[in-house]
């Protein structure tokens, strides 16, 4: 059987991936009369005198929706809310098996981002923490900043923050093989959206001073023609000599490529530009920037991918069950700049001095630390 | 320990009583390939290209959401959407438990029609059914008219018609051992709010031809002041006979008091002057308008009430677990008159001749044939 052919089945078979399952059994008169009427009320009366004791009472101590319209699915694209759903059940999944974080699929019958802002606020009182999934940019920044603002609980678009949460994981232990200086460092990163600008804006909080971003038109520079308001406002921090041209004109001279582009962007001509031991994360998926054989080939010391049959990958699920385990235990009313840094820095820890090699810079995505060890870095950042 | 501390102690117990569960492993890279990435994207393509299938490929199919404003909740009013999470979760308990339907609460922090009918309207993609719940008159009516007008799966707000359904289902059996015949009862209906106004309508529907409505000034009547718009169509198919004055008045030979108002409602010295062999059911809860046996010395030949604790128990739990488990199996578009029907009709038949008298008229809450019966009443009405 083909693995379409499998997928479908199993899809069909399990008709839903999560399903809600009561705590308690409601097997007698007196079981109902705790959890439900005339017991109910006094839960409620207590909330309603003390809305924080919701945390305690109520699911919303331990669970988030996963919230989702539809318009930026996998390398899908806009295929729309009711399509979206088996991804955001698979990330519920990952959620519990890996965080065991709650998580309910929410997918949105609109994509304007005024109307996801006051809904996802509407939605609120019922959950512990919102995880934004696979919003197209540039619509992600101004939903995820404006609801940061006018929310208490954690928001977090996992395709922005968790990827340059795991990707500065794995730039941290490039380093720690490569030997290379932070501040010295030249970055090229080729791709501004979600998760590119995410990227870039978090190496820059790590310490990084060298920061070039590009787009399929090439280097984002002062001489960039029809910017958006979220890649102008990039070049206030990046670019700082101004260079413009193409990302192999970027390339020249860099030490560590970051693709979060499309299959082919970078070439075996282009990598032998670079300087001595170069860095190529290829996370275009599933064809990456380049293979790392074909990396390796041109000069390359250290290659990762978004994909599980290669070394080195790079895969969120290390971080997004951690990060809201961690701040659902802590009751954070945001996931902030502090705890991505110390979730990236504790993830790079979990790979020792002893195993630590050009084709082992991450955790493993089944590692049973990881969410550990990230919920603790977010709890201890409060 | 009282009735108060446990359930406080077991609702910080459980924190939360409903939980997300996996329906599969994700124990290995192969199995995250098929339930997530790549395999993932196989069902998405599907659905993006026929939308019907995601009844099948995703939760749609099999779960519901429970949702409130927090504005009605239980005899405690209006509590807010954050104290009102308990009573919702509580209820997707009840549909988990003896529907076999997934159900997850949503608490929605607005209390504005429109903006509920907006919410709910994008959350469509999600569920396969809409229960309302706990939601005040009269806006709970716009809001649901609006919502089954505007959406393609079901929208029932239980308080209306779940209670409709149980009532007539007691009437139908109190019919059996009066003996009397529908067209000939005269029914009193006190209150009109959600319930009441869908019980009037349900037993009108029944084939019922006397039906008057009270509220807390007395009879509906032409000459009612300041009626909402719900309550004066409401005059277009009650009070017939156009009588006006008090509740007292409406029940001079009444055979059929129905109350869904406040505790002590109904008098003995009212009872008196009914026709003979009233039937009471004193719905207000915990405290009914009339408690069993005051009612049946002053004379009543049947009577019920919403409590466990004593004979012929008025519990919604009987109907809304199955008539979403039928319309999910059907896929049903809609919760239909006729589906209501059916249902009142196939619970009353749960009671058989043999078991049928005045202090058996309902099938018992904990009937495990009850979501069945009404599963199957609801699948035939398509």
């Amino acid at each position: 059987m083909s693995n379409r052919d499998e997928a479908i089945r199993l899809h069909r078979e399990w008709a839903g991936k999560i399903s809600t399952e009561p705590k308690m059994k409601l097997a007698t008169r007196e079981d109902l009369a705790i959890a439900y009427t005339p017991g109910v009320a006094e839960p409620c009366k207590d909330i309603a005198a003390d809305e924080a004791l919701a945390y305690d009472y109520t699911l919303k101590g331990n669970t988030i929706a996963v919230v989702s319209d539809g318009s930026a699915v996998l390398g899908l694209g806009n295929i729309g809310a009711a399509a979206a759903m088996p991804v955001m059940e698979g990330k519920a999944v990952l959620f519990k098996e890996f965080g065991g974080v709650n998580a309910f699929p929410i997918c949105l019958d609109t994509q304007d981002a005024d109307e996801i802002v006051e809904t996802v606020k509407r939605l609120a009182p019922t959950f512990g923490g919102i995880n934004l999934e696979d919003i197209s940019a540039p619509r992600c920044f101004e939903i995820e900043e404006r609801l940061k603002a006018e929310l208490d609980i954690p928001v977090f678009h996992d395709d922005q923050h968790g990827t340059a949460i795991v990707v500065l994981c794995g730039i941290i232990n490039a380093l720690r093989i490569i030997g290379k200086r932070v501040e010295d460092c030249r970055i090229v990163v080729n791709g501004s959206g979600a998760a590119g600008i995410a990227i870039a804006k978090l190496l820059l909080l790590y310490g990084f001073k060298h920061v070039v971003l590009c787009d399929s038109k090439g280097i984002i520079s002062s001489r960039s023609e029809r910017l958006n308001d979220v890649k102008r406002a990039m070049l206030e921090v990046t670019n700082l000599d101004d260079l413009s041209g193409s990302l192999a004109d970027a390339l020249v001279g860099a030490d560590i490529f970051i693709g979060v582009s499309a299959p082919g962007a970078i070439t075996p001509d282009m990598i032998a530009t670079m300087a001595a031991d170069p860095v190529i994360f290829g996370l275009a998926n599933p064809v990456p920037e380049i293979y790392p054989a074909d990396a390796k080939a041109a000069g390359a010391r250290i290659a990762a991918t978004g994909r599980s049959d290669f070394p080195n990958q790079i895969n969120n699920v290390i971080a997004f069950p951690g990060i809201f385990k961690g701040a659902l235990e802590a009751h954070a009313p945001a996931i902030t700049d502090d705890m991505k840094l110390a979730a990236a820095e504790a993830l790079a820890d979990l790979v020792s001095d002893e195993e630590l090699n050009e084709d082992f810079i991450m955790p493993d995505p089944f590692d049973p630390r990881a969410a550990q060890v990230v919920a603790r870095a977010v709890r201890e950042c409060l």
